[in-house]
């Protein structure tokens, strides 16, 4: 039997702590007093009350909780929070339908970054905050589920690289999920702090700073500004950003060992390798066709080209030059990056490079197990063999993930877009990312889907995030028998 | 070592064999009396030249060859034959340059159908035989290299389909080769037999009627007219041909089993059920489309419909409709059955439909192992297991494949082609379909190519129709050790 009364007590528990998160906006609205302190205080009340209700009723619940409640509750999480969430938006009508609030909303919780807003400074800041930080809890999520919980899980061949997560292991979920929850939030809001301090030292004042920095971490992408980074016509401010993406792309554990200096660690380990030589490959060659193309200078052409590709692969989707608009062969490149994703363990979305890493490996080894077909061949990762069962896990991941923009690029093109646009929209919001190809390119928006296409799309984000599988499973019939 | 003495004598005996097609194609050359007959038989004369001295100074070989050469004939043999095949378009100049000339002959070899040509009805008949001829030599050459040498190489999971094939198993390459080449060859020409007659009884000419079933048998798609079979504004041609092209896309060994009223044993088959219900569903979806949009008569739509899907997903390539100016929906749907190819053991490129049923099903159960994840559930296909090993093979060519075409989309872009060309282009010759989207779409041609690209493409077509890794593993320095 499903635990349903703990499902509803664990999920009522994390909704208050939605509401805590909330009441910090409170903050900004005041000081700044753009009018969003009813909406914001209002959908507090709501929150706080819907989550405790859910919280005391299943006070008693036993505390048993298996696998599938687990499946259950990391999707609720998500579609409730954002659910909730949305509230704030539609209460003062700042967003006009609830469909548009929802999809900013799950969007946020997502670290997607794709919006519906075409005015962002239009937006009271109070709002704007909590905008920045949904994406900063959806980090902090996601770097949980990713560590702690889809390895108990058994999600997509992640039980992979927890192998060296620090921390209690083969414990039981909660104190683990627990203990791996404090270390890697201590990180994340010391990268988060670092970021902040660092902006402000370039002139951005302490909103921007934070929200930029909250969106930064969760490779979120949401920005206070229409124009995303590029409003901030700062070099400076650019590699900061650049910088911060760039950890924010890299595996949180290994973000702990540079903590503790054990740089040997980090050196030694093939997803960070990869990721480092994918992100100086496609930054040298984009530069150079900047250069050429563009007449940018030495400077402008690389930090454009880092800045664009760590953006790209970390699934951020923050902005300082339209790439639609540079010569096809450099958009091409970008497009390939959208597919890449972030490291495993850290807050980026997409297939994810250990993924990719595998699978190239494995493919590579296929033709030496063709000559030496007897021969045990297996695929190794830092020096450790990768089993058949996992390496299969890894591939399914991945063809869903292909099948799934295949599908949504011909359910997209229903609606009467064309092939970039259903492409773009497609790959840019299962992986997270934000800003895709065509009419919700970087300079663009979603606003102009309609209804049916933006839950459609909220839906390819809440998959993307939850690595496939979790939302999968759901819909599996031998789910709910038993 | 390797019996390089014994490689050059198999190809150079298969050379000989190249020869006595051409001089076949002496016959429409004298009939028509188009001005080819030099061209042709000073071709022929080479080409036996060329291959009587390769077999004559090698003919002490020993008779000994290993997988190694197994490996090097095949691509070998495809390689030379295409360079010499090429020599009658060139010799004339009916084909200003070499690089045409290769590309238009491997585009035959490989049953692409992929043309330079601006003109067709402009060629001698006698060359317009040949053209037609290459692709019906490369069709006889794929079900043999598939059926029989492919699994004999552990290529590609191509092991699985051939536990069915009728012949004596087990035994060494050369009577295998033999007996399994006598019975799908008779299949093969039986039913271009067939083809010819039910096109001749259509009211085609004897010339037309022969040129159409080679390349129907072959999937090649290689058409003696501009407009392809748009040309013959005949319903029942349309339906003949679609007919065929749905035969040469099913495994041969099925056809041998339908000949012998085994019909048990094709329902039977997964593999089988799953290209029919792509077909069927396909073709609805489409029917309905172009009726709406097109305002086409129910018949009308439904042939258009049949006869498109049938052709793209078979890897044909005839055409009755530009599919690109159809509404995009229906375009897209066109561009996914791209990736589908034939049936394994059949004329058909591609991924091939077994491949694509056998990671859904993998897929599929991926998330019963989430839920049970002590239980062994494997892969079944026509009530057998399928072995991780063999799933592995077969994952990692459908991940090659993929890469394939997005590195080369990216290379087709820096020669200037935009997006939907490039994709066009990769899909469109590593499928060996031969028409794609863009400027390689259904009423376009590949001549406006430069050079290299000709070459690059050449080769695209070559590893796809040698299932990638028999190409891949000559490139592999463990290849070339011991």
């Amino acid at each position: 039997m499903l635990n349903k009364k703990r499902i509803i007590n664990i999920v009522g528990l994390l909704v208050i702590i939605e509401g805590f998160f909330l009441l910090i906006c409170l903050i900004p609205s005041l000081v700044y007093g753009d009018g969003d302190f009813p909406a914001l205080s209002v959908s507090a009340v709501i929150i706080f009350a819907v989550g405790l209700a859910a919280w005391f009723f299943t006070r008693d619940a036993d505390k048993s909780v298996g696998k599938r409640e687990g499946f259950i509750i990391v999707v609720l999480v998500w579609l409730i929070f954002s659910l909730f969430g949305s509230l704030p938006f539609r209460i003062g009508g700042h967003i006009p339908t609830y469909t548009d609030a929802f999809f900013e909303t799950i969007s946020g919780f997502t670290t997607t970054g794709a919006t519906i807003l075409e005015d962002i400074e239009g937006l009271p800041r109070g709002l704007l905050f909590w905008r920045s930080l949904t994406q900063w809890m959806g980090g902090m999520g996601i770097i949980v589920l990713s560590l702690a919980i889809l390895p108990l899980l058994g999600v997509g061949g992640m039980q992979l690289f927890v192998a060296e997560v620090p921390g209690p292991t083969k414990e039981k979920l909660h104190p683990r999920v627990k203990e791996t929850a404090k270390r890697l939030w201590g990180i994340y809001m010391i990268f988060t702090l670092m970021q902040i301090i660092l902006l402000m030292l370039g002139g951005m004042d302490l909103f921007d700073a934070v929200c930029h920095s909250f969106t930064t971490m969760a490779t979120g992408g949401y920005s206070t500004k229409q124009d995303s980074i590029a409003f901030f016509d700062s070099p400076y401010i650019q590699y900061v950003i650049i910088l911060f993406m760039f950890i924010a792309g890299t595996n949180f554990v290994l973000s702990y060992f540079a903590l503790r200096l054990r740089f040997d660690k980090i050196w030694k380990n093939e997803e960070f390798r990869f990721y480092s030589f994918l992100v100086l490959f496609f930054t040298g060659v984009i530069a150079a066709g900047l250069f050429i193309t563009k007449q940018y200078g030495y400077e402008e052409s690389l930090r454009t080209a880092a800045f664009q590709v760590v953006s790209v692969i970390t699934t951020t989707g923050f902005i300082t030059s339209d790439y639609m608009i540079w010569a096809p062969q450099l958009t091409i490149l970008i497009i390939m990056l959208m597919f890449f994703g972030g490291s495993a363990g850290s807050t980026g979305g997409g297939i994810k490079i250990m993924r990719i890493l595998l699978i190239l490996k494995n493919t590579y080894l296929e033709t030496k197990r063709l000559i030496y077909p007897n021969a045990v061949i297996p695929v190794k990762l830092n020096r450790h063999n990768v089993s058949q069962a996992i390496m299969g896990k890894i591939m399914a991941f991945v063809f869903i993930y292909i099948a799934i923009i295949a599908v949504s690029m011909a359910l997209i093109s229903l609606m009467d877009y064309e092939m970039d646009t259903s492409l773009g929209a497609a790959a840019a919001c299962l992986g997270n990312i934000g800003p895709g190809i065509g009419l919700v390119g970087p300079v663009e928006h979603y606003a102009h889907f309609p209804v049916k296409g933006k839950w459609f799309l909220s839906f390819l984000m809440m998959l993307g995030r939850l690595e496939l599988f979790t939302v999968l499973v759901l819909f599996a019939p031998s789910f709910w028998k038993k």
